[in-house]
């Protein structure tokens, strides 16, 4: 027995007739349905408390996301059990237009004229081509990566930060503290995409933020726990950085009366930049269940010790 | 001699730069230094009245822009002269630049979050692929083909009107009137970039932008006569039409005042869209130059019977 479970019941049955079809010869259910001593995989986003002390058969656990931090930071998530979690699932190409959008908005500048608009003033400002733009990637997996080469694509100048070094055509790899410094000094537009782990958290604070040049842009689509926003604040509002698009945040939703809201410089969408596709998740984890069965390894297994 | 007017003395000096570089052997002057009797062509973008009349020995004029509306509209022109206008350089990347922002946000319902923001709420939408997004393109010229190719590639669904048929892979081609309703009524984003002519002036009148479907969005970045801004305004305060993104406006610049600044659903940029990139511009005009005095013809010669 598959349990699916997601805190939405509309999601969960709609979840339940895709599995369902794609997979019919075994049985999912809801929480409410499911003969939870016979569970034997739980494909999950956001878990009850206590659930997993209830499912003594549970083998494996698949996220219905790419980001796991939420998960991996339950106590009650036992160590040895695996996790899997997306790999892409149309979330690379989501993130792409994301991040795109709001590097395309700076490169045009659409945030001056937003500003000039309210405050109905007509001014032409210099125009600036992709090739003036450096754009700087934070995480380089199978978001960021897809990212950064769509951007390179696009004729910016493109680099990207990761743990380990990457070969991307026409893009810059850079990696360890040195290679974050350089990446920060470097880039007009600095989007983040890195999964929250133990090493990333509060990664981007006011000092690193102050590495960035006068009159930038950040992009956060990783984890809110990430970014100092306080720090953040300061420099939006000293100047420094030019603009913001965000769309994930220390405390989600983002709290009504947040000085975020308001700022005239920021951007904020409610955790919308890549958002799962049903039907490509769907078949992602079908076919991870079959390697599984067929004793082979399964996709995205996440490396506890990494915390991603 | 030949003479190259802008309203802006910096501008000026700096293509008499470029096109003395570009053309050594030719003398290039601006209005306060030209010898006006010897002058035997005319780079321009707007003209001081009575001017023309003071070159006896005009033989052609290059417009240094992709629009001659204005030009074509001074009753001094004479009607046998020839005039040539600028074929893309660099305004064609622009442009797609420009329609392919508004679109993307459309799709990502980037205007719909930052009213939202505004009102301080946190609420997801459903998330929308490109190719569940129609893109109808009004003019499939120089830039307006352009644009289409790229959306197309983008994978929106994307149409296209002209004049002419046209045979561009993956974009619908309709003309006449037809064609157009065909167009408006099947857009979820409409993006003008046709010339200001007799026939296209006062095109997207009320009716017309009635037949766009609900919740769709409004991008004009062609010439600012032809739409009833009246209408458009009218259509947004009722919800019909969704957004808009407007760079060209019937007056330019927009009045103090005038409604549009200050709707929360109209982008408003200072006709930007795409900008005559001077070096592009130099090498267009030169090559055009070298092929007249070889006894060739010269490209974007503009058809003053269309009006453009
Ligand atoms: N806002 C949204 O809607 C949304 C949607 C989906 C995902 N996300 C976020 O995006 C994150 C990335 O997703 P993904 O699928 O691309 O994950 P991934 O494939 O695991 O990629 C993570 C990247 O971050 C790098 N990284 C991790 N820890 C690092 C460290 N300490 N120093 C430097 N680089 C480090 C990794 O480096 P290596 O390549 O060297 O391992 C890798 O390049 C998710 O974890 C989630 O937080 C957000
Ligand atoms: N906002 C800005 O910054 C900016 C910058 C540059 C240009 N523009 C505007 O963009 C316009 C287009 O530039 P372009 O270089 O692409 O011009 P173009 O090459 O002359 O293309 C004009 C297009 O409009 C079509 N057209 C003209 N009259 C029509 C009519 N009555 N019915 C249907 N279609 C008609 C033409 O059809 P055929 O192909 O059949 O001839 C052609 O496809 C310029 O005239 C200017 O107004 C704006």
């Amino acid at each position: 027995m598959i349990l699916v479970h997601t805190p939405n019941p509309k999601e969960v049955a709609a979840y339940l007739d895709l599995f369902q079809a794609a997979m019919p010869e075994e049985s999912f259910a809801s929480l409410d349905q499911a003969d939870l001593g016979q569970v034997r995989h739980l494909i999950a986003w956001g878990l009850p408390d206590g659930l997993i002390a209830r499912l003594p058969k549970l083998r494996a656990v698949f996220a219905l996301g790419a980001g796991v931090d939420k998960l991996l930071s339950r106590p009650d998530l036992p160590a040895d059990l695996p996790l899997y979690r997306l790999l892409d699932s149309g979330m690379a190409a989501q993130m792409t237009e994301y991040i795109r959008y709001g590097v395309l908005g700076y490169q045009r500048n659409m945030d001056v004229y937003r500003r000039q608009q309210a405050a109905g003033q007509w001014r032409m400002l210099a125009p600036r081509l992709p090739g003036d733009i450096r754009v700087g990637i934070l995480g380089l997996g199978e978001i960021g990566s897809a990212a950064a080469k769509a951007l390179s694509k696009d004729g910016y100048q493109v680099s990207g930060w990761s743990r380990s070094p990457k070969h991307i055509h026409h893009v810059r790899s850079l990696h360890g503290d040195a290679g974050l410094e350089k990446l920060l000094e470097n880039s007009d537009v600095l989007a983040c995409v890195l999964p929250s782990t133990p090493q990333t958290q509060g990664l981007l604070n006011g000092e690193r933020l102050s590495l960035m040049p006068p009159g930038s842009m950040l992009i956060n689509a990783g984890r809110g726990d990430l970014l100092d926003q306080d720090a953040l604040l300061a420099l939006l509002n000293n100047g420094h950085i030019r603009c913001a698009q965000l769309d994930v945040f220390a405390q989600e939703p983002l709290p009504h009366g947040h000085p975020l809201w308001q700022h005239p410089s920021v951007a904020i969408t409610p955790h919308i930049a890549a958002i799962t596709l049903r039907q490509q998740a769907v078949e992602q984890i079908t076919a991870n269940l079959r390697k599984l069965a067929a004793g082979q390894e399964a996709d995205g297994l996440v490396v506890k010790s990494q915390g991603y």
